[in-house]
């Protein structure tokens, strides 16, 4: 079995290979017009800007972790310091690449699209593929990597907290790339809409509009890179939490002689070996049936273009899924504590299953096509009160169903994880009964991340077209080029909605694994996290409220960074001459819009990134087990305002469209701008508060297990 | 020491006489005009068809749990169902008396108010006084007749179980009452709003409006009947817990011998007895303190009003402190087993600076004294959507102000609690070592609630002052009349936020306590309910889960209860003629949309009170570990979501009305419309959903408490 971190990285080289590859092949495409080279390099310009002035601040952030990390903790230096820095900068690289290929395939995609749906569509699926499969090879690979040279090559002795040491390199800089770049495409899209469409009454992404290159920017660095960050972190925390999690409860039997006569080795070549290398078989499993998958998307003519595109992800799912249960087979097959290996197969499944509904409740909730959205569009005849009520109720209601979903895994993976071992081994003496269900709740998350290139693929794929719009719009093209990247746009929205349940699913299911092997790493897993005292239940209460501050801290952010942009929009209408009435060769001052939201974006998001940094850590040296609390609340309350927020946002959203497209007045009705109002509300919701939540809940989690020693006094 | 529950009922009978006293006062004052008596006979008869209705569904549900408590719990037949159904009657009467009374006080008080507000003050301050005697005197009465029967003479085995019945008696009335009310005022409110202010254009409280009786039978039903049933609950039980807790903590040594040498008697004259009698003499004293309060408060001239109302109170809640200090060291000075008397008394000072502190908060939040409120109304500037999303935040981030306070109180009543105890006695085997802190934490609550007389007064006289001023408006009196009950109206403000904050700061410390009373019955005290367990993990979900589906099944409520209102007023003001115009003669068939919003509300209120109860029973029932998190988790979410909804409604509330007063462009503009859209997402957000969560958390801990003994299959 030991081949297989190698695979691992194999694999994710390949998926590597596979983003250069397409890559290559968007970046040979055609630019069009001089005009759209331009507005292109504009946006270009103004998002690599963003990203620079970031990782400033982030460098700063991660140098001052790295230094703490390599004092406070035992095995800080060198390792732990290294393998932080490596996780930091791996996220990087993905976020760099993922950033330079979306504003090189908007462009291209754009001018593809002159020629029709069937040539666009293939430039911005390849351009999303380029941003999935580097931040799933990225992620793969830093994991492999740290795998093969701490634990195979150096032998380090806190091997497993260094794994998790990378994961939280990886979550600083999704921390920060969530909050900052969800603050700024908001802070632009407002500042944009309420100057340019509602004062000066000009359409949207209108070149007069001097806030429209910085609302274009602000798609790439909030949907593109900030959603590339999080789910680098999510995929790499998925990957390692098992691991991790694996090493505290099962690893103090390394070494030791068997535990009953019967489980002989659970060291090198046995079980504990067995745990690690599964989820980094899954994850190379995943990735080789993702690239398979991506490659089966093209644009066939005479196919339905959204089929080609769900085509592509389910095979990669489905494959994965076929896989997962032979690997289960194959790594425990002859291992002695592991009665049925598929079990832990079937967990894979399970997750994946559960991600997969998940984002169908999502989708039920947000689309169109279904009731609520249809029903909320008509409560736009009563008022925007009754639409923002509405979408509130609606949003709230859906965590019902998630829930289910979500203790329907947790319970069913528990199920299978502690029938897969053997019964005699469980009850072996010094370790926890729970340890095989436990160890089987941590691999469902790896279910849903498995086909993280594939899916990540069509999620970066709707920012791409959305952009391509945007230029299209921007450079005069003829209204048919813009209804076929609006076609393109919703065609990915489905997929999208599986996206976003895999990655609040995922979230969940990792902070949870991460939760109890902080739990076992400050030894409370035998003693437990009592919730009948004083400290935890105070802790309790503490989460529950971060997660509420943590909403209103980056809703208020992005209202100010948002105001910022008003007032600069108002200026340059006030003071170019002939800018409103679009003179000819009168232009805006965009860069200075985009300069704007990047320092107010910035700006707004170091106090809500350093909470959620800061506050576990100063709980967790007064007591570990009010951090327990602490992060059971998080997690529980935060889950619920994810689901809530991105929900309910969704759901304004489409029902503001679906007026659009001609119901309950149609555009332009006062029904029309009631629903408008809802998703202005619903802006901050789904794109900056929502998505946060996910990071904020795992970022706390992993900072805690990373700093348990040093909480210990180790 | 066993004089107390007798000065308790004492004391309870002399608030009851209070009450008895102050409505003679009111009833003797002059009604006014005919007109003036018609109106208010409609409110009233309004008023009395709703409770009726209410009651006849409620007395259904009481049935049928009074059935369920005597077949299933052990101590069920007879003691068990006997003091629910008293405790379900004695809240009933406390409702229909506040009912009563609120709808004679309103008439009056708009009648003296023609003469000026230091007439109308004092009457509508009685009226209000009725309504809190009468729920704290029923409440303490209730209580301590059940310590007298069940405990002094039948000696039950069980007897602290079955003062949990009763306050689960307390607490299904008030759940129906808080849901049904709160839908009913606030889909009159909307209903009328919508239909009469914006679109026949005519003011609020016009009489030609339907819906505008209604409107004012809503005020009573909501913020009377469901404010007066929710407190008579929160009292009930915030004495009830400690006792209970007390009971199941300590309660395995009574009759047992000495535990060491130097504790020599911990049943009767002994520590057990004073740590059941503590909180009835704070109930007692507070009782008496509350009185001296009430009495206070004159309509002198020539004193500010204001200082007035808050004088009544402040003395109340001083005389309470200092008494509570002495009865600490009264109750448990020649006690084994406590070491100082003065820290539990100590905590009772804690607890009501807490509420009063928590209160503040909400004021700080709320008013437009400060600066929260002044800015979110400048936030109607960009539009409603920016409102919305100001208030948002705002009422999100209140909580952590609020939390910290919890918290504080918490941990500090716990330390005090440890402190007050001897070391030795609380390190004798076979209890928790944490049982005297978890005692004072529970303790805590009765700080806040022990002053019920006098706060619920100022509270209730809120709607009376409102009603008046709809009565003078519906009555054509001059408008210095209306301007007189607006002032009352405003007047009680501060202190009504000091109400809601005791009312919410108790319930989490009130379903705390109760929440360790019910590990303790199941038997988790020693064993613990343990966070790293999957089973209590997935009840943290679903309890988290649980209370935003509370929080939006109640908002869809109002506002499909609100639609049938609209939908009715319409119809009347198309289908009578004459009516819009105001023809002399011509009137609405007010009594339609009362009946209308009455079977709405109490339709509405079915679904989401039931699942309150059958919830934690169904989880219960599968797991009681589960159950535990289920708790825990509706716990910390649930105060969360009670302080965001309500905060929030407030901070638009009078966001709207800083805009009135003439900021911003004042009535009529832009600004206005945009804040009246917050005003009309708050009114179920403060008025229904909000409150309902105290409620909820309490309703769900005190079923698993009595139903433990079920779970366990006793």
């Amino acid at each position: 079995m030991s081949f297989i971190p190698y695979l691992a990285a194999a694999a994710a080289i390949a998926g590597l290979g596979l983003a250069f590859y397409f890559a290559k092949v968007v970046n040979a495409a055609d630019e069009g017009t001089d005009v759209m080279k331009e507005l292109a390099a504009a946006i270009r310009e103004g998002s690599q800007a963003f990203l620079k002035q970031e990782y400033k601040w982030v460098g700063v952030f991660v140098a001052v972790m790295t230094v703490v990390i390599a004092i406070v903790l035992p095995y800080g230096m060198p390792y732990g310091a290294a393998a932080y820095l490596m996780g930091a900068l791996f996220s990087s690289i993905a976020g760099v690449v993922g950033m330079q290929i979306a504003t090189a395939a908007n462009v291209r995609t754009a001018n593809a699209a002159r020629e029709g749906a069937a040539k666009a569509l293939p430039l911005a699926f390849k351009g999303g593929a380029v941003m999935g499969f580097t931040v799933a090879g990225m992620g793969l690979l830093g994991v492999s990597l740290c795998y093969i040279f701490f634990v195979d090559i150096a032998g380090v002795d806190d091997a497993f907290s260094v794994l998790a040491a990378f994961g939280l390199g990886g979550s600083s800089i999704a921390l920060f790339a969530r909050i900052g770049g969800g603050i700024y495409t908001k802070a632009a899209d407002v500042g944009a809409d309420l100057v340019g469409k509602v004062e000066a009454g000009i359409p949207e992404d209108d070149p007069r509009n001097p806030a429209t290159i910085a609302d274009n920017v602000g798609d790439n660095v909030g949907d593109v890179a900030g959603m590339g960050a999080d789910l680098f972190e999510s995929y790499a925390g998925s990957i390692v939490a098992p691991i991790v999690l694996a090493a505290l409860l099962f690893g103090g039997f390394v070494g030791q002689d068997a535990i009953s006569g019967e489980i002989s080795a659970i060291g090198e070549g046995g079980l504990l070996e067995g745990l690690y290398l599964f989820p980094l078989l899954i994850a190379a499993l995943g990735m080789i049936a993702s690239i398979i998958g991506a490659l089966l998307v093209r644009g066939r003519e005479g196919k339905s273009l959204s089929a080609q595109l769900h085509f592509g992800t389910n095979v990669a799912m489905l494959l994965t899924a076929v896989l997962s249960l032979a690997a289960g087979a194959f790594v425990f097959g002859d291992i002695d504590g592991v009665d049925n290996g598929l079990f832990l197969g079937l967990v894979i499944v399970l997750g994946l299953g559960v991600g997969y509904a998940i984002g169908f409740v999502s989708e039920y909730y947000t689309s169109d096509h279904y009731g609520p959205v249809k029903r909320l569009a008509g409560e736009s005849q009563t008022g925007p009160a009754t639409v923002i009520i509405g979408g509130i109720a609606d949003g709230m209601i859906s965590t019902v169903a998630s829930v289910i979903l979500i203790v329907g895994g947790l319970v069913g993976s528990y199920a299978l994880g502690q029938a897969a071992f053997s019964p005699e081994f469980l009850a072996s003496a010094g370790f926890v009964a729970e340890a095989g269900g436990l160890y089987a709740a941590a691999l469902a998350a790896i279910g849903m991340l498995a086909t993280t290139g594939a899916v990540v693929a069509v999620d970066a794929y709707g920012p791409i077209s959305d952009n391509a719009g945007g230029i299209a719009e921007m450079a005069h093209l003829p209204p048919e080029v813009r209804e076929v990247t609006d076609g393109l746009d919703s065609l990915g929205n489905t997929t999208a909605a599986v996206a976003k349940g895999f990655a609040i699913g995922s979230a969940a299911l990792t902070a949870l694994a991460l939760f109890r092997s902080y739990t076992a790493s400050v030894g409370l897993t035998l003693e437990g996290i009592d919730l009948v005292s004083v400290e935890v239940i105070s802790g309790l209460f503490l989460g529950s409220m971060a997660t509420f501050a943590f909403a209103a801290l980056t809703m208020k952010s992005v209202g100010r960074a948002a105001q910022a942009m008003i007032v600069e929009v108002r200026r340059q209408f006030a003071e170019i001459p002939g800018l409103r009435e679009g003179k000819p060769g009168v232009k805006p001052d965009s860069a200075r819009c985009v300069e704007i939201s990047t320092q107010a974006s910035l700006k707004e998001m170091v106090i809500p990134g350093t909470l959620a940094i800061v506050l576990p850590l100063a709980v967790g040296f007064v007591s570990v087990q009010a951090l327990g609390g602490l992060l059971a609340g998080a997690l529980s309350t935060g889950f619920m305002l994810a689901i809530f927020m991105s929900n309910a946002g969704g759901a304004w959203d489409n029902a503001k469209k679906y007026i659009e497209a001609g119901n309950f007045g149609g555009k332009g009705s006062e029904n029309h701008k009631a629903a408008v109002t809802g998703d202005t509300v619903g802006d901050p919701f789904k794109d900056t508060s929502g998505p946060a939540m996910n990071i904020l809940i795992k970022v706390m989690t992993i900072v805690s297990l990373v700093f348990a020693p040093a909480f210990l006094g180790l």
